[in-house]
């Protein structure tokens, strides 16, 4: 929703803090970091906070702004093939935040609970005289040198995504009147889609061993896959006309073909977006099937940088670097 | 610095917070979570947000802040005799934050980091269009089973506290001019220790099996006294005759012996307040002998509930549950 009055989030974090990071820290390109577990396990560690105004609208469920919040990180550890384990939440919240607002704050973040098989392990609250600032940190397990990295993808891979791509950022445009969804069914699949995540926790947990490279998808499709294909050394090729669409964003596409620019760079969709051998395209597609996941082949990895957009006649498209940069 | 406009932190963590609690929280009545590490050891986990306006003055150096961010999680670390291992970070910041700021703040964090041994892990950094919100949440590592919580008092403990009181409270006062020092020497000594805490991580990885409960005091020492009290089921006193204090405050409170109450319960001290057996005495001293560091008798553990102050003639001051809140 903001745009980068200075740099760009990556920038930002290369050039002060990509060199307080330790080993375990992947850089700190990774959105994650491993450390020893028990038992021949590794922990996987994320931190995302969401910014009132920033991240979601003073208007939004509180119930969806708690499991948006959990949401986020959780789709962090699924990239990484981990299970879920706990969370730990600092909340700074204004006076305008209500007993009742924490009423349904909590309950949303006790039905995730339940759904993720997660708890609560800590945090702490406090007041801001300004929007509210919710930060979360979460802790999944994965076995011991099987977590799957952005930096995993080669040349020849195919590249994959889960779920449909655009529908959180159509539905952002829906709630800023930037977008008229005539069809309320589709508003409200959107709307729904921007305001709540599915994280992909049970696929991820599930691709261990079968995908070479994986991200989540929260900056858009080219931005991140851009940051897959910078850890990997590689380049990434995506056709747009393989793009998973839901009926609600065919037809926005449909009404205004313009809005694919949406679709490759929107963010917010909290899917999977992954690499695999092309050998193993079968057993991808047999995981899919068994889980009853949507899972698309939408591209390919190629030696090189940089990734390419190809529009359904095959030419190249121009969507610059595109993601989302809250700076 | 904000005074409570609904609940107090601890009410409000226990109606909404507590029942999302898993088992490894604590019931979150130990501003740390245990799960299960590698080679016989647990993760210590804890989180902790500083709010611009509430935890520290915008006008603090950026350096100062990212130290003292890092420092009051490294302080309930140190509480439980945790070895700090890493840290993850979220930053929201205002645009008026610039690259000068952040370079300063980036700085601090590569100082402490070399000063405790330890490394960032991830995180994440956003625009907020209001005051800064820095979230931390820390890990460190304590032998499975040794990790000293506030549960463990027993009636007839000693209590103990690491280094001095009051100095940071005493120093948000000169900087907020509601004290006015006349001494050079003692107001950089106040108004550092506000902004800068030094977390005792030294001493309580080395109490460990001595300690038999431990707090760190953020919140004051008669609140924090109270928490670890209630998780104990004990009562405890204290003798203000034996508070330890430096030589700023010394000359602070003779110059208005009221203060006394803002040494008891101001908060931002940082330092380690912990009981052990009456037979752990010498052993309690020798250690501080041992590592140069100061450790003050200054009252009991006994029987009851409750914290009870007793003023030089042995009489019951009236401290209330004094402790800072920040709702």
């Amino acid at each position: 929703m903001a745009k980068p009055p200075h740099l760009g989030e990556f920038e930002r974090i290369a050039r002060y803090f990509a060199p307080l990071a330790g080993e375990d820290a992947l850089g700190l390109k990774d959105d994650a970091a491993l450390i020893a577990g028990p038992n021949d396990t590794q922990l996987v560690l994320t931190a995302d906070a969401l910014i009132e105004g920033v991240h979601f609208l003073p208007t939004d469920p509180p119930r969806d702004i708690a499991q948006k919040l959990l949401r986020v990180n959780l789709s962090d550890l699924a990239a990484k093939g981990a299970r879920p384990q706990g969370y730990l939440l600092t909340l700074a919240l204004p006076s305008t935040h209500d007993e009742a607002w924490l009423a349904e704050f909590s309950a949303g973040l006790a039905a995730d609970q339940k759904q993720y098989g997660i708890a609560l392990l800590g945090g702490d609250s406090s007041r801001i005289d300004g929007p509210a600032a919710l930060s979360l940190a979460a802790i999944g397990t994965v076995d011991a040198g099987r977590a799957v990295l952005r930096s995993g993808a080669k040349a020849g891979d195919w590249l994959y995504v889960s779920g449909t791509l655009g529908d959180a950022a159509l539905g952002l445009k829906v709630l800023r009147s930037d977008l008229t969804v005539p069809d309320p069914a589709h508003r409200d699949h959107l709307v729904s889609r921007y305001r709540l995540p599915q994280p992909r926790t049970v696929l991820g947990r599930h691709y261990v061993g079968l995908a070479a490279a994986a991200i989540d998808i929260s900056d858009g499709l080219v931005a991140d896959l851009g940051h897959l294909c910078e850890a990997s050394g590689v380049a990434g090729v995506i056709e747009t006309a393989r793009l998973p669409l839901s009926d609600a964003a065919r037809a926005a596409l449909a009404a205004d073909p313009a809005l694919v620019e949406t679709v490759l760079t929107g963010g917010d969709d909290y899917e999977l977006l992954f690499t695999a051998m092309p050998t193993a395209s079968g057993a991808v597609a047999e995981l899919a099937r068994h889980l009853g996941e949507q899972v698309t082949e939408i591209g390919r990895i190629e030696a090189g940088r940089g990734v390419t957009v190809l529009s359904p006649d095959g030419s190249a498209l121009a969507v610059g670097k595109g993601g989302y940069s809250h700076f």
